[in-house]
């Protein structure tokens, strides 16, 4: 697998940004052909980091079988429709990266 | 569910740093308390994006179940050994936030 990263530092109205990005951005984003699982996540913390994070609020997480789906999926004109979306209401608030997934463990130790 | 997520920088020996982090710390770090689930991927670009990101090389994540959960394994000595052996080959190169996983979509547009 391989996933699109898209981190998003705090806005200024963070309910406002909420309502447009899980009831109008999410459900637009799902229409990427390829596109096999998204997750949301809302950061709450940073422990033990050596450097302090600069105001990060949301990391939304879009996984794609493979680099070439993923090529496919930027080229489509519902990733072109999910990113003008995007710039409508983050503008200035978010930093994207891809990454290959090397490596899952499922960890044996329990409570 | 919840995570914690440690982004690394590019390290000055990547083959060193891969020799270290998958040989030696994340069997070190399996051992945590709690701990569910841990991803592993490696970045490899920066689409889209408008902040370009700082040299960022390696990304994992670790699954907990919940907050509680979480902090309990923050306060174990497996976690205190695997933060002590991050300190010894990963000085300066790494970044930490907790997280909430809020939503999860199990996409249904394929290819």
């Amino acid at each position: 697998m391989v996933k699109l990263v898209a981190m998003f530092t705090r806005p200024e109205d963070p309910a406002a940004f909420d309502a447009e990005y899980f009831g109008t951005h999410l459900p637009l984003n799902d229409r990427t052909p390829g596109l096999r699982r998204t997750e949301v996540t809302r950061v709450t913390g940073s422990p033990g980091g050596e450097t302090p994070l600069a105001d990060l609020y949301l990391v939304t997480e879009m996984y794609y079988d493979d680099a070439e789906a993923m090529r496919q999926a930027f080229a489509s004109p519902e990733a072109a429709a999910a990113a003008r979306d995007l710039r409508r209401f983050a503008k200035g608030l978010v930093t994207m990266y891809t990454a290959d997934v090397v490596e899952t463990r499922p960890t044996p130790s329990g409570p």
